[in-house]
C-alpha cells in the first residue's frame, strides 16, 4: 500500500465536481443532433454528465470492470437471512469460474468481472481460490462482529476497508478501465445495508427493512428488532460515515465505499448496483457529498427501502426490472445504456452534417 | 409476392398463442438457478416468454433488425407538425448513410437497420436512393390524404401496407434474424397515431394527443382539431382494424402492423418503439389479439398517450428514459435487455452445477 495516497482525510479533500462548463459545451452539441429538442431523453442527460465527469468531449466507455466485494456479517446470529453463511465463500467460488448471474450479465456488456474477499468467514484457501488477476484478498477479518451486541469492527478497520477500497478501483482506473461497476457478496448483508440507510437517510426500519433473499415473516421481525437492537446501542453518528460503518457496517459495503470514492478521486464514472451497493454509496456520499455526483444509480431494486436511499443521493434509477440479486447484475447491465449514450453523443449526425431540414418555425 | 402467403385472413387464422408448456418448463429451470428465488425479476420472465414465443428452451437473440417503416401524411396540411414534410426523406437518407439516432443505437446493439418506403412524398432516386439490401420500396402512394377531408387511403391500400409489412419481416425471419423491433419515420405521424389511439382504446382526444416533435401550444389545439374532424367525418370501426387503418392512420403505420404479424406468425419476438410503432402494434392486436403475445414493449415514450396503448396491450414497457424520437431507437435499446435475459436462462449454473447450498429451511 502506497501511504502517500492512501490517507483517508486527503482523498475527501482532492475530490472536485464534474466539470459544469463541459456539461454546458456537451448541450450545445446534443442541440446541433439531427433530432427534435432532446428527444433521446436521458441518453443525453447521461452522456453530458459523462462527459463533464471525464473532462471530455469524446467521452468513451468501451473498458468496464464490476468489482465484486464479498463478506460477512456477525449479525447472521441474530436469525436474519434465509441462506447459511457458507454461501458468501461459494458463491465467491461461482464468481471466479463464471456461473453467476454477474459473469452472465458482465459477458454481455463487455465487462471484466474483479472479486475481492474484503472480509469473508470463509478461508478461500480452502475453496482452492488464490489470488490472481480476477481475485484478490483484502480480508479485514473473517466476518464483522454481531452488531446487535457491539460494533460490527473498530473505526480502523472501517477506515482499511474504505481504502482498500480505494486502492482497488484506482488499480482498475490505471489500467484504463472507464466505467466501474461496484457489487457485492455476503449473506445477511441487507441487515447492515438497512442499519445504514435508517441512520443516514432517517427513514424507519419499517420502511428500510425488508426480506433480502427471502425471510419469512419471523426472520423479517428478527430481523427489524436485531436493527434497531444494533442502532440503540451503539449510537452510530450520522453526521461521521466512519462511525456508521464501524458501528452497522460490513467491510464488503466499506470495500464499495472506497471503490466509489476512487472513481469520484479519478475522474471516472462508477455505476452503483442495489441495496448493499447503495449503503455503500450512502456511505461514501457522508463521508463526501461531492461524490454523489460520480454515481449512476444502475436500477431500482426489489428492496423497498433503495428508493429512499437513491432519492437521498439525488439518483435516478436507469433501470427497473425487479431485480434484488445484488453481486453488481443491476449496474452491469446498466453499463451498456450508459455506454449507448456516450455512443449517440458522439455518433449521431448533426442538422448540417446529415442535410436535414431544421424546425420551420 | 407470394400470393398463396400474403392472403391477410389466412395469415391471421395461422396464428397461435406461445407455448405455454415451454414456459412452465421454462420457470422450473429458473427455478434451480444459483440466486435466491426468481431474484433477476423481469429478467426471467422476459425470458421465458421467449422461451414459449420461439418454441425452445435454447432461445438465442443474437441476429437482429430493426425495420424503420416510412411514410407521409396528408394531415400536415392542417398544421400539425413542427418540421417540414421533406424531413421524412432526408432522415431516410441519413438512416441509409448511418448517422441517425436508430443507426447509432442498431450498431450498438448489434441490429441491421432496414428502411422501407411505405409511402414517402419524396421520390428516393430524386435523393439519390436505390433499393438494395438495406432499402426497400413498396410505396403505396406518396403520402396519405389529409384525414380530416376524408379517408387516409383506401381499404385496398390499408390491406397492401400490412402485406408488403409482413413480406418485408418474413423475409428477415426466413434470413434467421431471431428477434425483430419495428420503427417508424414520417413527419406529422404522431397524428394518425393517436387517432388510432383514440379510437382503439377509447381514451379521450385530450389524455391521447400529445407535442411529438414539439409542437407549441396553437399547433396541439390544431392536432386535435384535426384529429376530432378526422373521426367524426370518417367514423372508423373500432371492432375492424382495417377500417381503422385506412380511415385515419398511415402506410408505415401498416407496414409496421404488418412486421408484427408476421412475428406472430413465424413464432418470432418483436420489441415495438415508441407511439407510432405502438399504433402500428394496435391495428395488429385489432386484427389478431393474440399477436400481442409475441409483443415485447421497449420503452415508455415521452408521448402521454403511450402509457394508454401500452396499457390496452397489456404490455409493460422495458425501459423508461423519456426517449421520444421513434425511428425504432426505444426497441433497439431494449434489444440488449432482452438479449440479456435469454444469457441469464442459458448461461448461469444451478446450485446443483455451481456446487452452492440453498436455503437453509
Amino acid at each position: 500500500m502506497d501511504s502517500d495516497i492512501l490517507n483517508l482525510e486527503e482523498i475527501l479533500k482532492e475530490i472536485q465536481p464534474p466539470d459544469e462548463s463541459i456539461i454546458a459545451l456537451a448541450r450545445e452539441h446534443t442541440a446541433k443532433l439531427a433530432l427534435p429538442p432532446r428527444a433521446l431523453g436521458r441518453l443525453h442527460t447521461m452522456g453530458e454528465r459523462l462527459c463533464g465527469i471525464v473532462r471530455s468531449l469524446n467521452p468513451i466507455m468501451d473498458s468496464k470492470a464490476v468489482v465484486v466485494m464479498a463478506g460477512d456479517h456477525g449479525i447472521v446470529e441474530e436469525g436474519v437471512s434465509a441462506f447459511p453463511q457458507e454461501v458468501t465463500g461459494e458463491m465467491v467460488k461461482n464468481f471466479l469460474a463464471g456461473g453467476a448471474g454477474i459473469n452472465c450479465l458482465c459477458r454481455h456488456v463487455g465487462a471484466r468481472v474483479i472479486v475481492v474477499d474484503m472480509g469473508m468467514k470463509t478461508d478461500p484457501e480452502s475453496l482452492g481460490l488464490k489470488a490472481g488477476e480476477t481475485f484478490f484478498s483484502h480480508k479485514i477479518a473473517p466476518g464483522t462482529a454481531n452488531f446487535a451486541k457491539g460494533p460490527a469492527m473498530t473505526r480502523e478497520q472501517a477506515k482499511a476497508a474504505i481504502l482498500h477500497g480505494f486502492q482497488r478501483a484506482s488499480a482498475l482506473f490505471d489500467e484504463g478501465v472507464c466505467l466501474l461497476g461496484a457489487g457485492d457478496m455476503g449473506i445477511g448483508n441487507t441487515t447492515p445495508s438497512a442499519a445504514i440507510g435508517a441512520v443516514l437517510t432517517k427513514a424507519s426500519l419499517d420502511d428500510m427493512t425488508g426480506r433480502g433473499t427471502g425471510v419469512d415473516d419471523a426472520g423479517l421481525q428478527r430481523k427489524k428488532a436485531a436493527i434497531q437492537k444494533g442502532i440503540e446501542l451503539n449510537r452510530p453518528d450520522p453526521l461521521d460515515g466512519l462511525d456508521v460503518l464501524s458501528k452497522v457496517g460490513g467491510f464488503e459495503i466499506g470495500g464499495i465505499a472506497g471503490c466509489i470514492l476512487a472513481a469520484a478521486y479519478h475522474n471516472r464514472p462508477v455505476v452503483i448496483d442495489g441495496f448493499i451497493s447503495t449503503a455503500g454509496a450512502l456511505i461514501a456520499h457522508a463521508l463526501c457529498p461531492t461524490a454523489a455526483q460520480y454515481m449512476f444509480a444502475g436500477h431500482c431494486s426489489e428492496e423497498p427501502g433503495h428508493k429512499i436511499m437513491l432519492k437521498h443521493l439525488g439518483l435516478e434509477p436507469i433501470l427497473d426490472l425487479g431485480l434484488r440479486l445484488g453481486e453488481g447484475t443491476g449496474g452491469a447491465l446498466a453499463m451498456n445504456i450508459l455506454d449507448a449514450s456516450v455512443k449517440v453523443f458522439r455518433e449521431v449526425l448533426t442538422f448540417d452534417q446529415a442535410g436535414v431540414s431544421g424546425k420551420e418555425i
